[in-house]
């Protein structure tokens, strides 16, 4: 028979993103094109530890339906870790638990999105975030980023004109794709005319604890005294991202509303994701976990920019970011962008096209993705030789 | 500041039932109003010992990103098992991985469904699935629903007055809330109107593996000869719910579709949770464990029943069900239903009020439902004398 989707779904592609991921699974392909964690820095045999305890001494609440906000206890933890290592949250913020942090983009468009509303995103911006907008039938006007964040002018252009402006979706740090990390001064701009034009804003921060240089910049969040901020935070890069826990600290008013979604899609996020979750925030140094891992993550990021500076040089033209999972570069004006891309992949290397990012789903550029987290080291000097080599051949 | 949210969110309150379990964690207060599978019949040990091997013998693809429709073997798994055990699934239909049965639901409504599109659903039916359409938007027109299943002159009607009608809702076993079965009969008119009207089923069977007498009932999905049947399964009731671990069998171009909606709101379903699947579903006798909660379910089922014939004969009329996890049942011409329940909770035992399950939230009946899975035999005997009490008290 022939079927009839919904206007919001057939609009939409499968991510390129996840479709090269399954690519990148032949034997033998090098792949810059993931967005996963290094495996290396994920703590396993505390996670064996936990686990096995949970399952020993008190099996049945991991294992039992629990309420859809979260496991109290740790709602409780996230909040105070939010507040005392971040300055995030307030006493009118409230915490739900979320199946990663990609379902607080879905349940904060379902609740505050009809559709044809407008999101003002980033430009480029990560594909999964824009494509769950999409989903919505949201209209998505997309605001170009620089190297320290949004162009302000363009934001405020697009506040003075837009219609139906629902929120500010905005990934302050090491943003993906770009790998742009957002100013403090410009982080106060863009609060300042959230309050201007009453603006929502859809903080995302995956990828905050990655940083391997320079300062910590305090989150938007931080400067929330009209709540305004949604935050989105994310256990998959810094505890893993196949347990699928993410988190949001929201005015408990929006909260809630959230959480009336979140009951209608996926009743609550694993029970014993959670327990696994709250007894390793509980039971394990945190802070010298993420201090274990940026030092991974330093030694990759630096290995793969070193390599670009020495082979690519005058044909990949980035910023070296200050943390993340992304470099994000330019070809050369006349360099076929998706020729370069495909002959990569012949020369089995995976990397990823920046069309894929834009807001404008019609949009061109001659930028591409690359990722140094998922690869190993070794991969990662044979990938940009091949980088290199595809170069040199087309 | 003042919030602006969604229309679809704002009309939708959060489920009564879910408001009332967490009323029923007060101590001393006896519920007969969760929806919990019986703790009793997890497989606690299995899980444990499965969770410690994945864990100790390969973590990385437990705790990685995995792709959206599922862990491939679990995937082919499921496949095997619904086409050997349950005669269900074609050539033509692909099964997805959800993060239990409830996003199948979301997903299906996602879609197939534009705001003010119209699904069809039994009425009264399941809160969880009603409130889920509503938070698209779409328009619920319920079919009274008799003791062998839909009202088939009701039915037809609708379809043939309805309008941007997308799917019918149902739950043919022990359905939630009036423990009803849809005959063998009915589920072959049932087919033979959808074809009739092309029209697409959403059959939802969560707790068809919890028959305690009778026989079993081929699924609609066997009669799937057009591919309009889109099958929803849940692990939360032979397994375990609190690991949010559910599949759909649909038409592979609808599962594409799904599988889209889903990247989109939580990219995938917890790596951990679907190993544990994957080895239990394999490594375990299947078939010998539902046996042996079946019986757990029978003997809960039937002291239940049994009491409530003795004390509340006359008062509380029902049929009773042939399996699943609730009984259902009207109390005598004017009473009022609800001063009613407010009377068992006041003497400490919570019952669900019928109107919650309505497809027009406005409408009134004066049933109520009880479950008999999550109280323990001795909470079951006090619970019915409460029940007993609060009705010689109004």
């Amino acid at each position: 028979m022939t079927y009839r989707f919904s206007q919001k779904i057939s609009a939409l592609k499968p991510s390129a993103i996840r479709e090269i991921l399954k690519a990148a699974s032949v034997p033998g392909l090098i792949s810059f094109a993931a967005g996963n964690p290094a495996p290396e820095a994920f703590p396993v045999d505390e996670v064996r530890e936990i686990t096995a305890q949970i399952l020993a001494e008190n099996p049945i609440p991991a294992l039992q339906y629990g309420v859809t906000e979260g496991y109290e206890p740790l709602i409780d933890t996230v909040r105070d870790w939010l507040r005392e290592d971040y300055n995030v949250g307030g006493e009118g913020d409230a915490v739900i638990i979320t199946s990663g942090a990609q379902q607080v983009m879905d349940l904060a468009c379902k609740v505050l999105c009809d559709e044809g509303d407008t999101v003002l995103c980033e430009d480029p911006s990560f594909i999964g975030s824009l494509n769950c907008f999409r989903a919505y039938n949201a209209k998505l006007v997309g605001i170009p980023i620089e190297p320290d964040g949004l162009n302000l002018n363009a934001l405020e252009n697009a506040l003075k004109s837009g219609k139906n402006i629902r929120f500010l979706y905005t990934i302050p740090n090491f943003q993906n794709p770009t790998g742009a990390t957002m100013s403090l001064q410009k982080r106060r701009a863009v609060y300042a005319l959230a309050q201007k034009y009453d603006l929502i804003i859809l903080e995302d921060n995956p990828y905050g604890d990655l940083r391997v240089t320079g300062e910590d910049i305090p989150a938007i969040k931080t400067m929330d005294s009209d709540g305004r901020v949604i935050y989105a935070g994310s256990f998959s890069k810094i505890l893993a991202p196949g347990l699928r826990a993410g988190f949001c600290i929201a005015p408990a008013e929006i909260s809630a509303k959230m959480t009336v979604g979140k009951q209608t899609g996926d009743v609550h996020t694993s029970m014993l994701t959670q327990l696994i979750v709250y007894n390793w925030l509980t039971r394990h140094d945190v802070r010298a976990h993420i201090a274990k891992i940026r030092a991974v993550y330093r030694r990759k990021l630096n290995l793969m920019c070193d390599l670009l500076d020495e082979k690519l040089s005058g044909f990949f033209t980035y910023v070296r970011p200050q943390g993340g999972l992304f470099v994000w570069g330019s070809l050369p004006q006349g360099t076929d962008m998706l020729s370069y891309c495909r002959a990569c992949t012949e020369k089995c290397v995976a990397i990823v096209p920046g069309s894929a990012f834009l807001a404008d789903q019609n949009g061109t550029t001659n930028c591409v993705r690359l990722n140094f987290s998922t690869p190993t080291d070794e991969q990662i000097r044979a990938g940009v030789k091949l980088m290199r080599e595809a170069a040199d051949d087309i």
